[in-house]
């Protein structure tokens, strides 16, 4: 992955905190920082995108999103002041229907939503940029099961929370902790935020996401941030919040926003911090059963979200979302992997870049409940689709089984391949001298090999990418080895980058900062599982 | 699929001969065709092309393969008239090694290689077009073994190869019935062309490939479809054969043919049936490392080869072929479904429409040994990039396993699903007024759900794509149901297609014919192994 490798901005004035440490654990530090170093932060791709609609198919479908808001609307369930942001923006209201006349949306987004931005990461090399020609790749959000091939398939734990914090650190592909990557059951639902969040901060130093679940709750994730960056939080530059969590804002599709929901955007935007802002669909019950119904629903509420958020606060990074999927028509359930939802990717991605602004989509999504075959295809058949539509932040890239609702260990680690293979793909061609090779077919010419020339010898190390976990050996070779499949391999893969993981570096004050915040929070109100 | 169907071009001149029997076979024959109507005879995509490199990088990759046929050149190995043949049309020959001065080779190719064309098959209906925007696939070819999860793997036989030919012949998602599926190993290797081809004409009404093993069986092919096709073998308004069978000529990379694939190409040119004319590669060890070296090497090849062709006979149907992978640096074991072929594909797509010819690549390649996830996700990111990169012949669809070495019974149910995927993925989006379902988003509105309006009523149908394999399913009801994997539900499948297996209807004297003509000429010479 060396020739794919993305610096970040040069981030002098966001430095890390000051490290205090002398001696043996600086020199494993600098062991650290130069594993970490070959880590890409981010994808900037250098293809082109997949387009699968023409101007006059995008023109129509934006056409038809402007006709659902302008006639039908959109739902603001339960949030007066909502309904009274609109009335002041000008939308027409009914209830708690929002109606809003002449492209609006449109126009309030392109006002002052950015087109990319950087989330910051506490430690700067993380540092990532979504939008325009980035892609980050985050893991699978919000499972409440767990699986592995020792054990099988169970409620997930903080243990199972903190050790795919620590997957994702110790992972090259992954650019982004993520959020709730599977909910610690074992924890009181209105204090478990409390350990997610601190988890994302204390055992890695990747950027994350924040709580959502209730307005309070986004609060508590935006101070917890706070302590955590210290200084580095407010940019003395603009005196506003760096923005340093993203979060995820779902609409109850169809066109319906609920108090929740509003609540932690409105927090999340007031604090300068990002919002997705997801119509969450899965076709035939949330939108119509045709790819075409689909975007336009898709992108009608996008735009009443965002443009929502930016009325709250003008120029809060916001991201368009689309989770798009599909319901079997015979027995209801959720599919994934299949050739409808791709489609619906490739024409929101290409609606968000008209717009102007990043797009969240994709990931490695099945319906299996095994990481076999089935899991494998539908995961490829949608991270493909992700990277060559160019989605900007990838939720889901990793661990995602069963429609969502378990968290697999071995399908981690194999969707972390997959991911690595993505950064190879999107770095496209190199058409150098080097990468014309003209002089490696010269020396070799007709009915000789290439495998020791001077060209090979001098780009093998980089010339391929290389999985951690594929098997290409002879058959006899492979049985000899015990003759397992790929979720074997990924099992001893997974224990050993936990057995060989260690925590970033986190300046102690930090930490006892955040620690503070979370122990009187906690204290502050009883245990409870609403 | 019935969105996606594409009717053949009208075939009056080609009808298929009389049939004689009638009553209840004549009914079961009328259910027949009712079944395989719903099969597209192959895909005409309504999506765009996806294209890694612009103008300037296929351009340089152009002047690249050009400087090698000019400067490097092409060995054309023990074969005095092939090397008489590029004296005569002005090459530079030197021993065996042939260089071809001005862009002598794509002159050649564009002067009389076909665009697109029909290959006919003995049901009209299942007639293809290979070229354009087109998509055919086949099953895999050449095999040893076979694999499947009742006995494991296991040298192939002729009743393995029968039974992919059934296979192949009852899966709506495959268009041609391929080659050498698998080496029937249970017969002499001078003699089993004849078992293979006449079971592709047997149980089968698909298309089919030819021998390439030596000349003379590539005359055998072309004489026992000559009976096969009968009066409908030449064309009255050329007074040519029509094409009816197509073949694999490989070059041996790096820029070499060799005397037997030179012998079949002529064979086939002569008969104007098609060759598809493809450099096989290794990347590391047939070619460069890199992807724009293995690019330039392969279209030098290609165009050498396509422009010998064109030379025996102009005009003669004739493919660009690539089939490229790599080989792991560290072991030197041939890898599939990683990026850097599928960067190979994309621009080899490109530079054959730029060229003006078919194109063949692609397919369902995995190194993995079982249907596992290892070969869904490799075979998923080689069968993705064949679809969208524009590959007209598809060879490897389904089967493949072990890099080649194993036909999966399972594995090729498993590729069937993917390959019916793909025939709505390349249909693209619906944009009539149903496909855009305004009138649903009308009728549902905010908060309700779509499943009991009547735009899904009226559409549920064919809304989405319908895996016979894949399981949504709740996780309980799956665990229910024995909690097996996706092979487990592939292998009942394969079983359930062989039961229900009937032939098609063939024209008993045609059959006659064939049979006649393969008893001979096994009668005329001792059986062998070589």
């Amino acid at each position: 992955m060396s020739d794919t490798l993305t610096l970040p901005e040069a981030e002098t004035d966001n430095a890390p905190r000051t490290r205090r440490s002398a001696g043996g654990r600086e020199a494993k530090r600098a062991a650290r920082s130069a594993r970490v170093v070959q880590s890409a932060p981010y994808i900037t791709r250098k293809i082109p995108y997949f387009e699968v609609l023409n101007e006059e198919g995008l023109a129509t479908i934006e056409r038809n999103a402007n006709t659902i808001l302008e006639e039908i609307g959109i739902d603001f369930r339960d949030d007066a002041e909502a309904l009274d942001i609109w009335r002041k923006a000008g939308a027409e209201i009914t209830g708690e229907r929002v109606r809003f006349p002449g492209g609006m949306c449109r126009a309030i987004v392109q006002a002052s939503a950015p087109r990319e931005f950087t989330q910051y990461a506490r430690n700067p090399a993380h540092n990532v940029v979504i939008g325009g020609k980035n892609t980050v790749f985050a893991p699978s959000y919000g499972s409440p099961f767990v699986r592995d091939l020792d054990k099988g398939r169970r409620y997930a734990t903080l243990h199972d929370f903190q050790n795919f914090v620590k997957l994702a650190y110790t992972a090259n592909a992954i650019h982004h902790s993520g959020g709730t990557i599977c909910e610690p059951v074992d924890l009181p639902v209105n204090k478990r935020h409390f350990d997610m969040v601190y988890a994302h901060m204390k055992y890695s130093d990747k950027p994350f996401m924040g709580s959502v679940t209730k307005p309070e709750r986004a609060q508590d994730t935006v101070e917890m941030a706070a302590r955590l960056f210290g200084d580095n939080f407010v940019d003395p530059a603009t005196g506003k919040n760096r923005t340093v969590c993203i979060s995820l804002i779902n609409a109850n599709s169809p066109m319906t926003f609920d108090d929740t929901m509003l609540g932690a955007a409105k927090v999340y935007a007031r604090a300068n911090q990002a919002t997705i802002i997801t119509p969450f669909i899965l076709a035939g019950a949330m939108s119509p059963v045709t790819v075409a119904g689909t975007c336009a629903q898709t992108l009608a509420e996008a735009l009443a979200g965002m443009a929502f958020v930016q009325l709250v606060n003008p120029g809060a990074p916001v991201v368009l979302g689309s989770f798009a999927s599909s319901v079997s028509m015979q027995s209801g359930a959720p599919t994934f992997g299949t050739p409808e939802p791709a489609l619906v990717l490739y024409v929101m991605a290409a609606l968000a870049r008209r717009l102007g602004v990043p797009f969240r989509s994709g990931g490695g999504l099945c319906g299996s409940k095994i990481a076999d075959a089935q899991a494998a295809s539908e995961s490829a058949n949608t991270m493909l689709p992700t990277c060559l539509g160019g989605v900007n932040f990838v939720l889901h890239t990793a661990g995602w089984l069963e429609g969502g609702l378990s968290m697999g260990y071995e399908k981690f680690i194999m969707d972390c391949d997959q991911a690595g293979m993505m950064h190879t793909l999107l770095a496209g061609v190199d058409m150098s001298e080097n990468g014309q090779a003209m002089d490696a077919i010269r020396e070799v010419g007709p009915g000789k090999h290439f495998l020791g020339c001077a060209h090979t010898q001098a780009n093998f190390e980089t010339a391929f990418y290389r999985s951690p976990i594929t098997d290409n050996n002879s058959f006899e070779q492979w049985e000899a080895e015990g003759g397992v499949d790929l979720s074997v391999r990924a099992n001893a893969l997974w224990k050993k980058q936990l057995a060989e993981y260690e925590a970033p570096p986190l300046d102690a004050a930090a930490d006892e900062a955040v620690l503070d915040y979370v122990n009187r929070r906690k204290a502050s109100f009883a245990d409870s599982n609403i």
